[in-house]
């Protein structure tokens, strides 16, 4: 993957489920994010429950880094940011995923972090203070049950946006028929319809061969969906003549 | 929640474990989406191991409609999106969860589905050829191990992000007809060809009825010219009988 974007370090603080880890590693390697750092798991690093929660992503986890305390964990970091779920009475800059993500993936130095808190409880005031500001995912507020694997998951897709992602290679959709064909497909519908009597009266005639061209016209077949299309019609052609 | 974006539905094709299922229609809620059809659920339906993974969402597991088709359980929609993976061999344009978000957001007239394939394998080719559009997400290369409840929980944050900024947009000219009037049209086209031998030999004939939808599929032609093809269809069939 490419180094044009900024990479920003995840910390898990104070993690409770082994499990839970595991799957934030696996929602931040599908996004490219490679670096994880755990601040006072609650059973102890390495956690045997880790590994198979994240379905393949053991680099993570190998290379996962424990700490003792957030300003441990982030102090060659220069832009730290705390997510909640809910905005606090603090007087810092609130910013949704993608908005964080963006200033994150086009510093051109120094490190940023994000902190995600425990599952039951988030993080707490003190780790939010150690933050310059707070990332805030906009969610149902009828409805807002994000668990962590899930928050760590959206703040990897915004950041992965900003960069070069490989993408699978898209083919190029061929273009549209060149209008010569495209006249050959409309000509040989009406060559059929006209015997059908498709076209009368003759003071409809004009419109309704409009009307056709109009919808032959819209898809953009390209040059193998005309020719199947002619194949098409003279089949119904043939059966026809064969009066099957 | 405001009610100016489209929402669209959310069709879990052959899901297999209920846990899954729960763990979709939690996401689904956090980002305000309550409508889910399932389609062959492997286990039957209602699962018992639903309920406990949707942490709450009760009332989209409560709700979920149950279909033996992926047709039937779009036919009421005019704008079907495929989830995969991979981009696949198939002329249909790919999206990413973003823009895919936008197009269903900004519509005024008709609903939307997106459909998501079983864990394990994902949709079937005949399943990604119901639909309009592929919906991809751009994903580590080297590491793509995103589950059905993530993909589910990108499209739903994805789409949130329009609904309460989503504006009253210009009428559309008409929309593409629901799926179940395509459908009529594709069973009238097979009806004719089949006794032409368009689809022998027995081989070759299901490659040849997806190319045939594929077609079809692609124009998004609205109601009126559907009942027009229909109409030529019909002429078509006359022109048969009468051995003109």
């Amino acid at each position: 993957m490419s180094d044009m974007a900024n990479v920003p370090v995840i910390v898990l603080v104070r993690p409770q489920l082994g499990e839970n880890i595991g799957k934030a590693a696996r929602a931040m390697l599908n996004f490219g994010l490679t670096e994880m750092r755990l601040v006072e798991p609650r059973d102890g690093w390495p956690n045997p429950a880790a590994g198979p929660a994240a379905s393949g992503a053991d680099i993570v986890l190998e290379k996962a880094q424990v700490f003792a305390s957030v300003a441990e964990a982030v102090s060659d970091c220069a832009h730290v940011y705390a997510t909640t779920v809910r905005k606090r009475g603090v007087t810092k800059p609130v910013l949704n995923p993608e908005e964080a993500a963006r200033e994150i993936a086009n510093r051109s130095q120094r490190r940023s972090a994000i902190l995600f808190g425990p599952e039951r409880s988030g993080l707490e005031t003190e780790d939010v203070a150690l933050a310059r500001a707070i990332v805030t995912v906009p969610i149902n507020p009828e409805f807002g049950s994000l668990n962590l694997a899930q928050a760590v998951i959206l703040c990897a897709y915004e950041w992965s946006k900003h960069h070069v992602l490989a993408q699978p290679t898209a083919e190029e959709l061929l273009p549209p028929a060149p209008q010569e064909e495209l006249e050959g497909l409309i000509g040989h519908f009406e060559e059929l319809l006209e015997p059908a009597g498709y076209f009368r009266p003759p003071s409809r005639a004009a419109a309704t061969r409009r009307t056709l061209r109009g919808l032959l016209t819209k898809p953009g077949w390209n040059h193998l969906e005309v020719r199947t299309l002619r194949g098409v019609l003279s089949a119904l052609g043939r059966k026809e003549q064969n009066g099957d």
